[in-house]
């Protein structure tokens, strides 16, 4: 099945629009595509007439050319009809935005099985029902929210497939902004009739060549498609990242879904994927984290180099013992390995120190510069850290607190990488008036944390795309965490 | 030992003042209190002169009065020098700023003996060394950073002491301030030569009416201390928090510390301390999610009432069904517990719901009210199920993106959660746009979180509450989690 209309339509068409309700999904998604995205509009509106002056066509064959893209903002019965329409029409791609299908008993099922019946049987490429469809910037945009009302990532490397709109619209779209994590297409899949996550993870590693990371947020794999998903992701040449949810029972229960899993049981399912080079993060917030890093390292200034190898050897800087506390602790959490240094390593870095922070510095690994450090000596220590090979990723702690830091150290520290090419991760303090280092870091694409787990996860996130690159190599076999 | 000239002084002096360095500790310290605390400021320098038209005595006993506190910001050698002035002068009580004592060796250790030995002697309450010391609004603030560069927590009802200075500046000011969580008075403990985490739990319990919270981030228990500090956990009407930092074996090694701890594995530490009644979160942020809830628990404006009682029975509201997923998997890590309704409820449910979404809610728990909502729904849900006597608690997943919720929804849940005073904890996302929705809840002390994991996480903290209070009036024995 071609999904490229689906996702890169030059035309599209809306049904369900109403001229009483201006809040109706299929206005709303008129009027966002016709003035806010690049796909050419059409609307469909039995009597015509117009609405914000774009012409309405009565029907479908009225139109002056047949779309790439029909979206269905209508009830279920009538949507049947114009997935028949979309047949005689030859309409490649269809978006169902309503619900009315499996979800809503044995009426709604067979509903369904008739749908997917239709489109199988047509080559048509239907997405939904009871979804919100798709955001391809600059392209299209089919989700029925008014766009004032959510919050848009910006564009990258990132196709985000999520079997819950919600899901997508609020902890993805709000937190992928936050972070500046960036997505080439978004997917909302709903009951996922026809377009399920396969072809999704097909299409996107085969067809796409801005995607080269593909994350799904799934409740559970579509009945009959779990192997064909990871025979699929085991060929990719994309970062493929699968989150859960509905793990525990409970959350199962809360999910009127379908789909059968791979295995009833989460655990399996983990060691399953695995296998198959698939990344699985524990968290959501740790699935964002792992985004934020490759994302980066998709981008073409990617600051560490094209092969960046960590199997998790650390050294920490930090000016605060006890941030140096938690890091360490949480870099055990997470299977990671702190670096031992040597007498002259240590006698080489106090060397470098400026005079009164040298007497009360700790130089062991966590390093505490305490809060009289200077830019310079962050910057030499960082620097000597970055020539040690055994050291694969530094860990900064960098907390703007003492009252020598100046604002420069952003750009000192991405200096250092832009050279040396040592994986940093940096901890800078989420506050407004430190803004001005954050941004001078993310610039120079270093990824940047605002807690001391997320920095901790993003070495892991590192070490676990090390992992799947020497799979995919055949290096090594897997290894236990 | 008498703490109260230590976090109620009316008068201080500070030693260790540079003419030259404008960002000398000593200096910070005096400028910042002067201009910015209330209490009255003295600064010593050796040749007097003045700084900032602020007069410098000459020496201790050369003020015009006796100084309830002296901030020592000089090296350790003369540190001890001023500990004896504070002995021949009476003065009850110092924070020494400076290191080079027990975290430095046997020279260190040995100074540090010394110190104890006068301050016990002659009952002098000294925090540090090695510290921030204190920041108890309006009156003192010895940490010598810089204010533009740290972030101060508002005034509030936890009493909130630190082994390490950096965590509490860094890690707890500034999320404090993120989340509205308010502070009585702030300690840094550093190497807790003398004043050690069991003498402030006893004082901030017996002696301090304006704190009813008092959280600890600890790396371990002052040597020989732990069993003190338990009885005294017990004996509080306070809610005793405990965060232990440098929990596994990496973290131990990163702890420059003499202090031997209740048990060498955390493990053991952590059941030991349920027994006696503390709180102990899972991570540092279900420790800031705590304190939000006790807080505003502890508020005269307490939206729940006095006796509030959760032992987790929970119903989940939400817009989308994805989060409901979400929520209920977390629920599950937290040994809470989702209500199931009756038919009956069911049916009342969605008579009370608009005819659209009528037709497409679920309302099970968790109840998907659908993007189809209104706030009448949400208001008639939320205010139906807070007369369910089962349901202890509410867990009201607020997604202002459906097109026709209003911002009126935030003040028509606070009108309802005052009435019926059921506990209800939001999920709100946390965009400048919504703000007008989270104020409204703020305004009306019913906690907010951003992230489903720290609402589910406010209800475990009353739970964790409930049992506290059950043990304390000895209704209960402790039961496993």
């Amino acid at each position: 099945m071609n999904l490229e209309k689906l996702f890169k339509p030059k035309s599209m068409a809306v049904v369900g629009i109403s001229k009483k309700n201006p809040l109706s999904p299929g206005r709303i998604v008129m009027l966002k595509n016709e003035f806010e995205m690049q796909v050419k509009v059409y609307g469909i509106y039995p009597s015509g007439g117009e609405i914000e002056g774009i012409p309405l066509y009565e029907r479908l064959d009225a139109l002056p050319e047949i779309p790439d893209l029909l979206v269905i903002a209508v009830g279920p019965d009538d949507t049947l009809d114009y997935i028949q329409n979309c047949v005689d029409l030859h309409i490649p791609s269809a978006v169902i935005i309503g619900g009315g299908f499996a979800e809503m008993g044995i009426k709604g099922k067979k509903r369904q099985d008739k749908l997917e019946k239709i489109a199988f049987e047509n080559d048509i490429a239907v997405l939904g029902p009871n979804c919100l469809g798709v955001y391809a910037p600059p392209l299209v945009d089919t989700i029925f929210l008014p766009t004032e009302r959510i919050t848009r990532p910006p564009k990258g490397s990132v196709a985000l497939i999520s079997q819950s709109g919600g899901v997508l619209v609020d902890q993805f779209f709000t937190k992928f902004y936050e972070r500046n994590i960036g997505v080439s297409t978004a997917v909302s899949i709903g009951n996922r009739a026809v377009v399920d996550e396969s072809m999704l993870l097909e299409y996107f590693s085969k067809k796409d060549p801005e995607t080269s990371n593909i994350a799904f947020y799934l409740e559970g794999f579509k009945e009959g498609k779990a192997r064909e998903f990871l025979r699929l992701a085991k060929e990719s040449d994309d970062t493929v990242i699968v989150f859960f949810g509905g793990k525990t029972r409970e959350g199962k229960v809360a999910t009127i879904s379908h789909t059968a899993s791979l295995a009833g049981d989460y655990k399996i399912q983990y060691s399953a994927l695995r296998q198959y080079q698939i990344i699985q993060p524990h968290s959501e917030r740790e699935l964002l984290t792992c985004l934020k890093v490759y994302d980066l390292l998709s981008h073409r200034k990617n600051p560490f180099g094209k092969n960046v190898v960590t199997h998790g050897n650390v050294a920490i800087v930090s000016v605060s013992g006890g941030h140096g506390v938690i890091a360490s602790d949480m870099l055990v959490q997470y299977g990671l390995h702190r670096v031992d240094f040597t007498k002259e390593e240590r006698a080489d870095m106090r060397e470098l120190m400026n005079p009164v922070a040298r007497e009360i510095a700790s130089l062991n690994n966590p390093i505490d510069l305490t809060g009289s450090v200077l830019d310079t000596d962050i910057e030499n220590i960082v620097r000597y850290l970055s020539d040690i090979d055994r050291i694969e990723c530094i860990i900064l702690l960098l907390l703007p607190y003492p009252p020598n830091i100046s604002f420069q150290i952003g750009r000192r520290i991405a200096n250092i990488v832009s050279t040396k090419r040592k994986p940093v991760v940096c901890f800078v303090p989420y506050v407004p008036k430190y803004s001005l280092i954050i941004e001078s870091l993310e610039l120079a694409y270093i990824p940047v944390f605002h807690s001391i787990k997320e920095t901790v996860q993003a070495v892991s996130a590192l070490k676990h795309r090390t992992k799947m690159d020497n799979l995919k190599k055949g290096n090594i076999f897997w290894e236990k965490d």
